[in-house]
């Protein structure tokens, strides 16, 4: 195993890679989704929970149900994406517990403490998210995530009669690295961070 | 650039990882933390917004400030590792927007709305902290995250008269892999995702 990533791979993940706005028409297969939430289901959750449910909406139709549920800047770069995924979380994801944490009763920690469930789900589904939008680079794609969508309306027509619920939305695909605006600025280390 | 990243790559980052519970007596110099922490801040947040706040607990005295926090299970693990991140959140994190996101005023789009400010802080600060742990094993180090901590005894110890809250906490350092417990079972693609 090599010891740290080759400057490559980090421009890839992190120091090159941009949120994209604009997309080539180039398809993503299943076989490439599949290899993506199989790396990022290995990433660390708390006692494994992996509480992260994934909608790929990539036909015609399933794009059509999104489209009133987003923020006005976010409807054509999302109709145009190949491939946007509702992330979302289950609250009762602690039901999968005994399988994804056989070696003890963890959900015995979780059922009917109502505040412990939703934090460990949105915290947990969040780091998931995360995970899957660096692995979505790993595996060559760029990506461009969105908070601004009606979260209610995307539950109520995707997620009815369950108990999952939307975090964000990512579009999947291959960015025109000509269509990208001025990177933001970023902080430095001192700004945000302390040595103790 | 590589398109996708190499075989030895998606290793360490995703599919050999594992959390660390025993830690080799390796530290973990300034420049490395700093480094792990220039990667994952070019990673995406929403409108840039960055809420992650880091502490690097390394000195035996700030490791014992720490220490009366931890639940027990946690206590060894923490005390011998090398570095414990606390991985923090902002509520004040839009006040940083004018810089941040300075094309519009985004600062607006959060101040006086407290369960935005809140969602945003929580969603973003967790993104990062995934980051953070992808970034720590794309340059070699092993990561071990917990959530098993009293987060109002550590805010009150480390975050007093700020408006920082603890997410979770992070040991870094250089695992002692024979020391690992069998993997968790992860989840089959066809468990928790669906393609539309």
């Amino acid at each position: 195993m090599t010891d740290i990533l080759n400057d490559e791979s980090l421009d890839r993940l992190f120091r090159a890679a941009r949120t994209h706005n604009v997309w080539r028409d180039e398809p993503v297969g299943d076989v490439l989704l599949q290899a993506i939430y199989d790396l990022a289901k290995m990433a660390p959750t708390s006692a494994n929970c992996q509480p992260m449910r994934l909608l790929f909406v990539r036909s015609p139709d399933a794009k059509a149900r999104l489209k009133p549920h987003l923020s006005d800047g976010n409807v054509d770069k999302t109709m145009a994406a190949p491939v946007t995924v509702i992330v979302g979380y289950d609250l009762k994801f602690y039901d999968e517990l005994p399988r994804l944490f056989p070696h003890t009763d963890a959900r015995a920690w979780f059922a009917g403490n109502d505040a412990k469930i939703l934090e460990t789900a949105f915290r947990n589904g969040s780091l998931q998210g995360a995970y899957l939008m660096i692995a979505a680079r790993a595996l060559g794609l760029d990506v461009g995530a969105m908070s601004g969508f009606d979260t209610a309306g995307v539950d109520a027509e995707f997620f009815a009669g369950t108990s999952i619920k939307s975090n964000f939305l990512c579009n999947l695909g291959y960015g025109d690295p000509g269509k990208l605006h001025e990177r933001a600025p970023r902080p430095d280390f001192d700004d945000f961070c302390q040595i103790l």
